[in-house]
């Protein structure tokens, strides 16, 4: 509360300032990206993939150039809430009473409520482009469900989500959202496909999965030559649309002649992670003294220890085994992590970009646990107002974590992190740690251990 | 689809632009505002008041000065949120066909998700300005609870909330809110009070009404010498606070080289409707051309016409008669709304400043009927992106209409509305609407006829 009026807290750029490239970290890399593997062992073929991808959108998974154009229409998207709010966090600094100044990236300003749409609203104009009418997904908690409904409705494209049942039962207002923006909206298992149909054969009450719900979405996919597939996290392409949030960032700390010391972000599949840490490990990677000591650190949950306490090996991305191996950090693609609330955290592996620069010691990855998150994110929102997504609360407990080292050492470290969405639609989990209801939970290192034991053998 | 990049479609302002000072429309009446009345027909005195108000606040309640200064304190927490962007619904405009141009200001993107921290800021500081830590509050659908909640925490006020029993049960969520934000919440009728223990005696499962919570929170307020009672609309400090939403879009049409010919917004206790309309009407007063022919629409439900079919007389402001009479348009203080889920405009009477001012002939009400509402709300999320509070579909309805208009007569209309709240809290509603369950409702003549009857002898 000790700021003055002269102090700007939110640091905004006009829709002209929209970048007009996004920054593909693969141009970076000190090797290489590992290729996918097919069933056999062999990298998977572009005709392959081309079942349920478009080409450009191919490419841009493969891609190797540094810097790729975001087309006009996408920034055109954007420009209905980008370029989001850099926030200065000035009564949380007070709060905790720190020296480090924090700021925070506010992704929660979307129509859907998160940064998914970055790389949904990508996704669909390249579908578009590519003479695609028709889309199939998957969602869980229902951030990317909504993402892609409302990114299909801007640019004409017909959206079948296939949603998690347990989920499609709990969230039912996530799936309203994606009906406002015309999508339709299944319970998987499914009686629409095969996966669906054998699934509800072996139990008719099934609750569902997200590799199940992959596994529908993708054999739908495939299985209808005017239909693609988009996937909200993980690979290449995603992580690349996602940039936008760190070149933007970027712009707005140059507005204000500051440079981040630590940058922070929750780590499920990684796309939110990569995209407002890549950018600024291009600078790293083009020499400038600035980043020269960066701190990028990726927050896992304790429940779901992929980056800390997973290997770093080809698996699956899906449970079933139903798609590409992919060289990544891993807890096995049986693994099972319990019913936290930060779904979005909930995935056995990691982006392989990200795991690669875990690998390269550029990424530093830490888990905490629940009940911790859930402080911070209500400590956040008595400070800033904003209540957070609990994948957000990751963030800001490992933001206040490293504020309260700097009290303990008297440094003015810059602290950036992202807020990766709002929690209107977790009130429930709120409700569970108010109510002393939510515990903490460490996976056993002999569970982790069995799951680890089925990997894919490969070459 | 059709603007080019240099369009912004979002007019953004600095913090230092956040205004300096609140209009008074009282100032530029063409009559005093006619003033409160007690029980005995008399003027409330001041001293009466205070049992539940601070001083200075009751100050802004009375005043005629036409600009009273916002406080640095109150400008510091709205730059949290504030300056709302002023948005161009381009997308909107072209699914319309129309050459109107529409825009719409976003109160959407605060912590609360609606315009109602605007006046909850102002008079959680004032109250601690006054040395007051405790308020008292109700809330029906737990827009202004939620406003007060968060309010109260960044002023270190404690918040305690009468909520509807009825919405208590139906909206756990926004009763979460106010809990992550500090605030006590209790159902109303509650055994706190004494209004509430003879309302459990009457009904044991009475679901409570708003006209109760307020005599619940009002009793509370009046009983204790720490603590105040805080209102979120009606009353003409309220509305002073919300002009702070017409008076940033004056300084972004400005920005622009537009000035709008037809301002619309949904109205119930009115302030968020005088918020936006007012400071144009103040250039209207000033004598200012471009106001001369400047249209305000004030838009309420079919099924509580309180300004198309309601009397312009003395009227209790709660169901049951305890708060002091005004003057107002009013469909009687025991008529009874249909449960629409606009809940914010589900009020017998309305703002004593916007009463004058329609039958001043300055404010032009009109009613619309609920589908038409949610048809335009889901419409505009499909054109802007934004899921919109039923409220503000109100206002979107309108806004919708008044293009068609311009598509008809070929005119170039610039059309403002105010798009008061996010729906993320309503999607039950939107559920109802896309399952078919929801009904237009028009009251009988007759019905308002008997409520009408009942109003208070006065004079």
């Amino acid at each position: 509360m000790s700021q003055t009026s002269s102090q700007s807290m939110r640091i905004l750029l006009d829709q002209s300032e929209i970048p007009t490239h996004w920054y593909n970290v693969a141009a970076d890399l000190s090797t290489p990206p590992a290729p996918p593997l097919g069933p056999d062992g062999k990298p998977v073929s572009v005709e392959k993939m081309a079942e349920i991808f478009p080409m450009n959108i191919l490419e841009q998974e493969m891609s190797l150039e540094r810097w790729l154009p975001i087309p006009e229409e996408v920034r055109q998207i954007y420009a209905l809430w980008r370029p989001a709010p850099l926030c200065r966090a000035t009564r949380l600094e007070a709060m905790l009473k720190t020296p480090a100044k924090i700021f925070y990236k506010n992704e929660s300003v979307s129509p859907a409520g998160s940064h998914k749409p970055n790389s949904a609203v990508a996704q669909a104009w390249f579908n578009h482009a590519a003479g695609i009418r028709r889309m199939t997904t998957e969602t869980g908690a229902g951030q990317w469900g909504c993402s892609l409904a409302f990114a299909g409705q801007m640019f004409g494209i017909e959206v079948r989500i296939y949603m998690v049942r347990v989920s499609y039962d709990q969230k039912p207002f996530r799936r309203s959202m994606m009906r406002t923006w015309g999508a339709e909206v299944f319970a998987s298992p499914s009686e629409l496909t095969q996966s669906g149909r054998m699934a509800l054969a072996q139990d008719p009450n099934s609750e569902g999965s997200l590799g199940l719900a992959i596994s529908e979405a993708v054999e739908e996919a495939a299985s209808r030559a005017d239909t693609t597939y988009g996937l909200g996290s993980v690979l290449n392409h995603v992580v690349l649309h996602q940039t936008i949030i760190g070149l933007e960032a970027k712009k707005q700390f140059e507005k204000i002649g500051l440079y981040p010391d630590i940058i922070i972000g929750p780590c499920g599949g990684g796309s939110s992670f990569g995209g407002i840490a890549f950018p600024f490990l291009a600078d790293r990677a083009a020499g400038d003294k600035r980043a020269n000591n960066l701190r990028c650190i990726a927050v896992e949950p304790t429940s779901c220890p992929t980056l800390t306490r997973g290997a770093y090996a080809y698996d699956f991305g899906d449970a079933s085994g139903y798609t590409p191996m992919m060289k990544m950090f891993t807890l096995g693609h049986d693994f099972m992590p319990p019913g936290i609330h930060a779904g979005g955290l909930r995935y056995h592996g990691a982006s392989p970009l990200i795991s690669q620069l875990v690998r390269e010691k550029l990424v530093e990855p830490v888990a905490v646990p629940q009940l911790a998150t859930f402080e911070a994110g209500t400590q956040f929102a008595c400070a800033e107002g904003i209540i957070p997504a609990p994948e957000s609360c990751h963030a800001i407990r490992a933001a206040i974590d490293e504020a309260l080292r700097c009290r303990e050492t008297g440094e003015e470290k810059v602290i950036l992190f992202n807020l990766t969405g709002h929690g209107h639609f977790d009130m429930a989990a709120y409700d569970r740690y108010f109510s002393g209801a939510l515990e903490d939970y460490e996976y056993p290192a002999a569970a982790i251990a069995a799951s680890l034991a089925h990997l894919p053998k490969v070459g």
